[in-house]
């Protein structure tokens, strides 16, 4: 077997050249008689790495000076705790807008320590469109509103963010961020896991606004959980995941190659539309999420007769379009399609689409 | 310039050996179409590769049955936080010895959950020997004790563990894992940060033993810093670092074919005694720490004339002898001689040390 398309929603697939360059590089990284993975966190070298590849997400995204970035090695999952942890105080609430798997397990997390409440929630739907932002409730003392503009799992999207005055905006944007333009204004804290757009699993982005940090009065966050001492330590608090960083760098200067966000986003919004047009305009294959709900990246679909599900994931692979199975919590298919995924590899998908439907109607 | 000699203290020197092998697989990893980079944790073939790490480790430290093994996307310094959430209890106080930089840092952050109390100090020494175990002081209700068998930082090693009755014994072998055989039934929790002996910088190893996890009952732990949590979903309660398991895994096997951690021990031992002999033997060159609390893997040492010790750092690192400045909390020179070092590599520096103190001598 070769290379194939990795459909697969995180750890996802990785540019080919960018694997390519980290294969040249791998016994020894820039003159330094040493690799990458064996760099000094503290050497001057990484540090210049570091620095780089913050100004580099910084141009992708126009993140203005009063945003901190940092590369934590800490799960995305981490977050989940980390923002109620910072900014949940005793005598406030927090918001949370479910629109599937993911918003529903910060929510509960959330509620470990402190009031949590829900705004809007989309389980009555299955989660398969998002409540409609006439029906979204806030209360009095909310401390933050939390949402996850792109759920990974259910494959929803929710392009309006949940913005009620001055309150801040945390949204998990894992799986969307770089795929898309962002207001960076519009948010107090975004975060994102590595092992979609970014990197490889290992490393966790945050983007926080500089005010936020203020906000946070606690004694007992546990200290690699604050995100003053991350700030102040400008990421290295721990030993950072030096190579997860490495890789990181490389995906942004990949990513200015391709003409920026703004150009990839072109490309991601016409490999959704291809695939969700080829199933909604088939009768074999099915998308049970609402139209306007639709996830750019990870479109969840599922077959007619659902027990022809492994054969589909199995046959694929043959064909090298790998890792097409839907999450265990919801079944189904699911095709990741994010920023690394080539329009050529949503087009060999649908003509095995067509040809397995095809087959199997005989 | 080629690969050299790297003593840093961590991210540390990897067996070339190793580097080899990941750089000929990293485009695509075993037949699966795509890199080990962008397998997912939920995978076969991962699965598989987590169970044989598991295994291999086991083997290598005789770690019995009734003790967890995990592996975490977490720093090592996330365990002095999750150590104390999980196991100190407001009725309850944490006995830490403290025996140089790391300890302490335990003990404070310690100390934000909770009572924790110091039971002995090497402090008034300036951390250059280990209080004597007559005089560790062990009060009533102590949950746990902490040590750090080896200071990495202060070049201190303590080889008797504080071990009290049956009060559960924690470690932090971050730089001592896999260096030298072990007592795994004296220990309750042991952990080790990968980026010295495991793997690069981004994997903690925890060792745990299962009756400890029932002397957990609080509810308000990070759900992500639960040792219930983590050892229920065998580490993959979050995406894992997939990289550093991989090339855990092959550390733990290139430990094997180097005859096992005694054999490396053997090693250990001739390269620390060859480098301290030259030291003591020397009027250039001096080591502050006690000969019975000298760290097998930290080699601190100074010069006669500090002013000459960045001169020193420059000129060995032209000679491909690199990463011997020591941690900036202390000063001074540091060699790292962990698993990964070859005898080749000491006798080199040793060479090199002789050269530069004849040339300064003139």
């Amino acid at each position: 077997m070769t290379r194939g398309f990795n459909f697969g929603a995180g750890p996802a697939m990785l540019p080919e050249a960018l694997l390519l360059e980290a294969q040249r590089e791998l016994p020894e990284w820039q003159d330094s008689g040493m690799s990458i993975l064996e760099v000094s966190h503290r050497s001057q070298k990484f540090l210049q790495l570091m620095d780089e590849a913050e100004q580099s997400l910084r141009l992708l995204l126009q993140i203005p000076d009063n945003y901190h970035i940092l590369f934590l090695g800490l799960p995305a999952r981490s977050q989940f705790s980390m923002v109620p942890l910072n900014f949940l105080a005793e005598t406030a609430r927090a918001a949370y807008l479910v629109t599937g798997h993911w918003s529903s397990m910060a929510l509960d997390e959330a509620g470990k320590f402190g009031q949590a409440y829900c705004i809007a929630t989309g389980a009555q739907d299955n989660f398969t469109a998002v409540p409609h932002s006439s029906s979204w409730q806030i209360q009095n003392d909310t401390a933050y509103i939390y949402y996850t503009p792109n759920e990974t799992i259910n494959g929803v999207r929710c392009t309006e963010p949940p913005r009620f005055a001055d309150i801040p905006l945390v949204a998990d944007m894992t799986s969307c961020l770089l795929t898309e333009p962002l207001q960076i204004n519009d948010y107090g804290l975004i975060f994102a896991g590595a092992q979609k757009n970014i990197a490889n699993a290992g490393l966790t982005v945050v983007i926080i606004r500089d005010d936020l940090l203020h906000l946070i009065n606690k004694n007992n966050i546990p200290t690699i959980m604050d995100y003053r001492t991350q700030v102040k330590y400008k990421s290295l608090y721990a030993t950072p995941p030096t190579f997860n960083c490495y890789l990181a760098l490389k995906m942004f200067q990949w990513i200015a190659k391709q003409g920026g966000v703004s150009a990839l986003y072109e490309i991601n919004c016409k490999k959704a539309a291809l695939l969700y047009n080829y199933i909604d305009s088939s009768s074999f294959y099915h998308c049970k999420i609402q139209p306007e709900a639709r996830s750019l990246v990870n479109i969840c679909f599922s077959l007619e007769d659902e027990g022809l599900e492994d054969l589909f994931v199995k046959e694929a692979a043959k064909d090298g379009l790998l890792a097409l199975k839907g999450h265990k919590a919801i079944g189904g298919l699911r095709a990741s399609l994010y920023n690394s995924m080539p329009l050529a590899g949503v087009e060999k998908l649908i003509a095995f689409m067509q040809k397995f439907a095809k087959e199997q109607a005989l």
